[in-house]
């Protein structure tokens, strides 16, 4: 099978100012983990690498750019999974290190847990050679705007379908099959803005930000956290693929019925193990992008499908 | 629908020693929760209140008697869910407070969020008006020795089957379904012996620990967390029961999956819609009971059903 990856960018009320810079990043980063993968990189290897690049652009609420809780604090939160075995690596209420993927992977492979937060995930940083940076150095002017605008009209809590909730958007995730049919599937976050201290969402909690199984497929979410965790809506994704839909079928099935029953909006990027995918949001944007057969395709409105010659970078 | 409370107190290789400390602590719990149920309380309030009781049961792991990490500290996690609405409460890494269960309640209640973990956590539980206890408090005789046990023997991060893992060992849980014919799911742990520093579990993960849905039913898993978390184990037996399977069928069809793909064991209690009951466990022991029509029923030995007349108290 030709591997394949796929990314998002996170779903939301994106302004219009912000469109083009989100697009530009899911396609430079598809771009980055489909190379890995052309060259018999594993999957879990171009997820993170698809990722990393995320963190570091301030279009993307992970890494660098991470909206801020109520104290005006980053606190990070990442998960990873490999489709192969099951095992995951995920952290979460990281302040002060620029790549939570990267610990996440370390987690997968370094540690017999599967998920670490605050303290003790940077105590397992720190073991592992991770740097900290200073946590002034993750927040952009946006997120610092983005936190300002919540304190100013509140509410994210109940953030109903059509309101305002551009403070928390832009979650990021990838998924990804490679050339020995091995899955993977990456999700980080900064959470949403005006969050409280210690809020932890749905980015690390294992079948509801992120899911991956060789015999079916892989799922990365993003939206309302706390109604995808309540609705497991990645793990739903997967087992409506079990049952036999197509990706794109189930996640549409899933964040419909996820967004009939919360009233909050979500959406997902999935693959299933024969590589076809599935794209669906219920929320006004959501940047995507994947590569296959020379083309790539992206976009970030509803029923949007662009699509450009690609050139392996 | 009579209501019904089924509680669990943790699945593993139970010394002989914990046996009846055990099955006396999970009668005792079934009996506070139907008491409530049957004077027309909430579910969310029996399983509080079911659980409630093994926290402060030193023959459980969870709130007093939690066992210890690696540096010797107690770290706790609970949620509780509401099939109702899916409303979630839940909280990770509290350390000196005697009922996390009714914290996280309190976060389902009163916070926007679903999961809050560490220093914020303990913040919220004090804007709550919970208090601190001293941690050392917490710390029984025999999670002393559970750790020193661990320090002397290791290995839990790959606590196969058959192999000793005593020191996990109690994780306690209840499902109820009220008058109402509303579900409510709590469960609430101390994680395992020896486990680094920051380790968050299966339990405050919403489909791995604990699930409810007042469509389908309730779930409340215990056994090997990383596993448990991996496998979704809730949300998968669920999903089984939405598909048709009783409850009983759906519990032991998704512990064997998950035991026969991840090599390590669990337990799990389930309640369907109608009331109709699920027990099983792939490990050496689960503690267990529920009440019906004046009779208590309890187990702890793998396909046992100890039956005794029940008199309200």
């Amino acid at each position: 099978m030709e591997p394949i990856i796929i990314v998002h960018g996170g779903a939301g009320d994106i302004p219009l100012s912000r469109v083009q810079g989100k697009l530009n990043g899911v396609k430079a980063s598809a771009a980055v983990g489909q190379k890995i993968l052309a060259q018999g990189g594993t999957a879990l290897d171009a997820v993170e690498a698809a990722v990393v690049l995320m963190e570091k652009d301030e279009y993307f609420n992970a890494g660098y750019g991470s909206v801020l809780n109520l104290k005006g604090q980053v606190e990070m939160e990442a998960s990873i999974m490999c489709g192969n075995n099951l095992d995951v690596g995920a952290v979460t209420l990281i302040k002060d290190f620029l790549h939570p993927i990267s610990i996440a992977h370390k987690v997968l492979t370094n540690s017999p847990h599967s998920l670490l937060g605050g303290e003790g995930a940077k105590m397992f940083a720190l073991e592992m050679g991770f740097s900290t940076v200073p946590p002034e150095s993750l927040i952009s002017e946006n997120a610092k705007s983005a936190l300002a605008e919540f304190l100013k009209h509140g509410e994210f809590g109940r953030t109903e379908i059509g309101l305002r909730d551009e403070g928390g958007v832009g979650t990021v995730g990838a998924v990804a099959i490679d050339c020995n049919g091995h899955i993977a599937v990456a999700t980080s976050t900064g959470g949403m803005s005006g969050k409280a201290v210690g809020r932890i969402g749905d980015t690390p909690q294992i079948g509801s930000g992120t899911y991956a199984d060789d015999n079916i497929g892989g799922v990365s979410t993003t939206g309302h956290g706390e109604s995808i965790l309540k609705y497991c809506l990645a793990h739903s994704i997967i087992k409506l693929m079990q049952s036999g839909n197509v990706a794109n079928t189930a996640t549409k099935l899933a964040i419909n019925g996820m967004t009939e029953r919360l009233k909050n909006t979500a959406g997902a990027i999935t693959l299933s193990k024969s590589g076809d995918v599935g794209i669906n949001f219920s929320s006004k944007r959501m940047a995507w992008a994947y590569i296959r057969s020379n083309k790539i395709y992206f976009g970030i409105e509803k029923d949007e499908i662009l699509e450009e010659d690609y050139v392996s970078i």
